[in-house]
């Protein structure tokens, strides 16, 4: 089975983007998998480092990618099938960083307050679950894995890989997981897909900035849908179809999400519009996937047992 | 046992505020009862009407109120249990109305584009569940009854029963239901509650901007915490511990939420404000209540078994 | 001449609604003259006060009214003439108050850093304009007297006198001056109209939340333009039509704005929509007015010499 | 004189990164000019053409670029000098585009309601100024022209020329203008400048989404202060120093463009940074520069009159 590994450091991905050459070749209907780095690029293992010693901004958040994809081309949408995610570490790392969080000030959400301090912590990873941190006495937390960043190169865009969008990207949706679906836009020859951001764990919202961070090995396939395009982002699992959107403020994630869902429903299951969007408006269930990322991501889910009759 | 019904058509609460003479006294500890209209005031009983005949805006959402709550006083908190909601009509009614929603044009969101059509449907509701539309075969909805509006008089303002806010108000919050405790702010003596707004069933976000719309009887009772201020509504269940945010752009409306929730868990349970903080970034789940009011109304829960040593 | 005071101090307006009784009459046509207490209540006179021995939240921004202008009723558009603002006071003051402001964590927009320490400054106001802070080396600053808050009461909201809104309030735009007149919806009989809150000088978008405040003696003169709502308050003079919207996020104010002054544009001068949408986007002129009230807002400006043929 | 024309049409940039190859070099104090096509790449010469024929998304606003400036360095910040702005041709062009604009919905701010219709307009530019449209009997429009669109090569990412941000970009600031210096961040060896949209007239906020787009022949000089960063674009004149945030909602675009002027008037002024907040909310003026692109654009404006003392 191939098994794609994180590139040197030096050609670690931090944008998305048509610019990089690939790293590797898959086919649809094959099995591979991709290992990566945790967002901190492995380099936080202890809570007694000085952060500016261990990161330095913007290279955080480093994919594993571009990836080949044979026989996509532009137009096209690539399906990702993530079969399983392993943890190849005992430890989870978290940290609050100065400028960056959910309810705090941030280079976007400009502040004349005192940016909150640094805190990092390490949490383990036990066969009970994610030890919080041994300061604080509380339960572990389940291991519930998921890829925070995933996405396609953009049309001439390279954006950072702290960045979701219509291409995926980092959206930090918990719904990246083990058994769902992923559908992508295509914009160029081999589809170019990118992997990183693996959390253990990670509340709606993602509040403080950051999840349980972990390195990853996942298992994948892939196929490509020839000639209908992905406007933004959707997943796929046996309970519902999912549209994600990102951009702020976050009304307008949830106005995105929430208009490609409708878009799904009316175009491959038939209703109309206006139907659909008030059929929404009494089972819809929606996650909050970040509010911390350059743009906010949203999750619009449609329950698929509605699709079929009583 | 008392059962306080809403008032002639010329009382009925269409603000909540200090304005207004109670209805209605109950004492803390008395189990009664609470009938409420639904938010078109009862008037739509049939899809075949015109939308300006039976709405005059802004007099929809009327509310059951205010109530006095014996021994409430302000800086207090007035804790309102649900024990029950029953519906005491075979129908729910929903519609799309021009200007209001929240993938659309409204009058906060000013477009130049042509404003959506007026949709009426009525749900026959029905012992399997909510009926959605004969026009289309979906399966029943399952009836999960709550109540959209709860609040209490605000310390000046008369705030209309469509806004959510400090004071509660029209967060459409599906966690407003039974089994579930509500922790209230008090302004004046005896609170004055108010209820309304009542839901057989509703999408998170409520995002066509109507639930599946219903009268209710509710059964209740009342506490009052004294000397303890809660600054902005609070729910909780054996499952959790959620606080409300409701604002414009939603993601003050998700701070407010988050920084109550930490504020709730660092006073009460002891932890420090940063590492409940990078806790919640972990564990926490957010409700998006509603993105189609005045205000965006957001829930930001702890799972309370996390407060409990594994 | 009628010369309207602030009422004495357990009569000041701090809501704007239809729940209290007029201080005053005027007529339409006649000239008359209002004096205003300074937002806050003409209580801080020395930069060396506590701030919580002088203002007690939310008692700040005391209006004088309502003021009952005959003839005025529902439906109808309220027109302010303002004639002329003098300053009762050799001094104005401004603060910097804790969760408030445009640049840092407020009670809208909450973070979890440090709240900006209180300032609180006086300014001598002089024959060569306002000195700034003898320990800053300024030019004086021309003095250019507005009212930051005019307004008449809502339909049924009682709304606080720190919010701007469709009713007026305040809306903090400097172009509430001398020479200018003001277009103001009218929902009871005699429209009920309320004043306050002085600036000697603004900023635009009153970034830090406070303007060089001063208690003011006004002289206005009202009419009535029977049957014509206004939908948003509308702002006039020579050179401008100015739509004021308030709203958030502020793209939102500046959307109300933009599409009522639009709508004036079209009902009144006889242009198309589309033409106007396009001609604005070639010589609007847009003033933030604020970026600190519980609502954003916003001026948008059209000039009156295109009105004209060249 | 050095003269730099507008690549052929397959290098046309339609990005600024640090991906392309310099098409030209510049040294400081070298006094060179730069033409540029209009925003619509020189395609719409008659309002008699179909949108679809002559505009392919995204390739939209393409700019004369990159230049390469000797001497500049990573961390320096990149000085240009409009010293002129003529317009190679007697028409200006604009348009309504479906899905972009500031009073409808877009492709951000998603909404169910039909796309506004397409209107293209042909606008003489004549000696009286730019003649609006043969239908609407308007005065002609002064001709000031500016640069929609100036920028540098961020670090890593490959940014649409569309879009603003900390790099510059799509600001459609009008104070990008003949006489006034602008600043820039570099990233990169040669900083990487971009130059395009000219525009003969726009209004603040560019509603509709479009100015008077021209192609221009601009005359510049640049230079290079060694050694300081510039954190977002600032630009100077003698009456202003200005500072631009571009972000999303425009709150937060105003936060970080008042947030840098504050920093700015701190580092290079002596003034302490509480105190020049407080000043600003007094006397700062603010530009909303556009409503319309992928993120917002404020400049916020402090008046150099102040910096001296009476």
């Amino acid at each position: 089975m191939l098994h794609i590994k994180p590139p040197s450091i030096e050609k670690l991905a931090y944008v998305m983007g048509p610019y990089q050459d690939p790293i590797a070749r898959v086919s649809p209907g094959e099995t591979f998998q991709v290992s990566t780095k945790d967002a901190y690029g492995d380099r936080i293992v202890s809570a007694n480092v000085r952060l500016e010693d261990v990161i330095q901004m913007p290279f955080v958040n480093p994919c594993t990618g571009p990836i080949f994809v044979e026989g996509a081309e532009a137009g096209d949408t690539l399906v990702v099938h993530i079969k399983d995610i392993s943890i190849p570490r005992d430890f989870g790392a978290s940290i609050i960083a100065p400028n960056f969080g959910g309810v705090c000030g941030t280079v976007w959400t400009r502040v004349l307050n005192e940016p909150l301090e640094t805190r990092i912590l390490i949490h383990p990873i036990t066969p009970d679950g994610v030890i919080y941190d041994e300061n604080l006495d509380i339960s572990p937390i389940p291991i519930e894995p998921f890829y925070g960043t995933i996405g396609t190169a953009p049309l001439m865009e390279a954006i950072s890989t702290l960045s979701p969008g219509f291409h995926g990207g980092n959206m930090d949706a918990a719904d990246i997981c083990p058994g769902n679906t992923v559908y992508l836009p295509v914009h160029h020859p081999g589809a170019l897909l990118y992997l990183g951001d693996g959390h253990a764990a990670q509340g709606d919202a993602e509040v403080c900035g950051s999840a349980i961070e972990i390195p990853t090995t996942g298992t994948f396939s892939v196929e490509v849908i020839k000639g209908r395009a992905t406007p933004t982002p959707r997943v796929e699992n046996d309970e519902y179809l999912m549209s994600i959107g990102s951009a702020r403020p976050m009304e307008d994630a949830a106005r995105i999400a929430f208009y490609d869902l409708i878009t799904w429903l009316s175009e491959e299951y038939g209703f109309d519009r206006m139907s659909v969007y008030q059929l929404c408006s009494h089972v819809a269930r929606v996650r909050v996937a970040n509010m911390v990322d350059t743009l906010y991501s949203i999750v619009a889910k449609f329950p698929k047992r509605y699709l079929l009759k009583s």
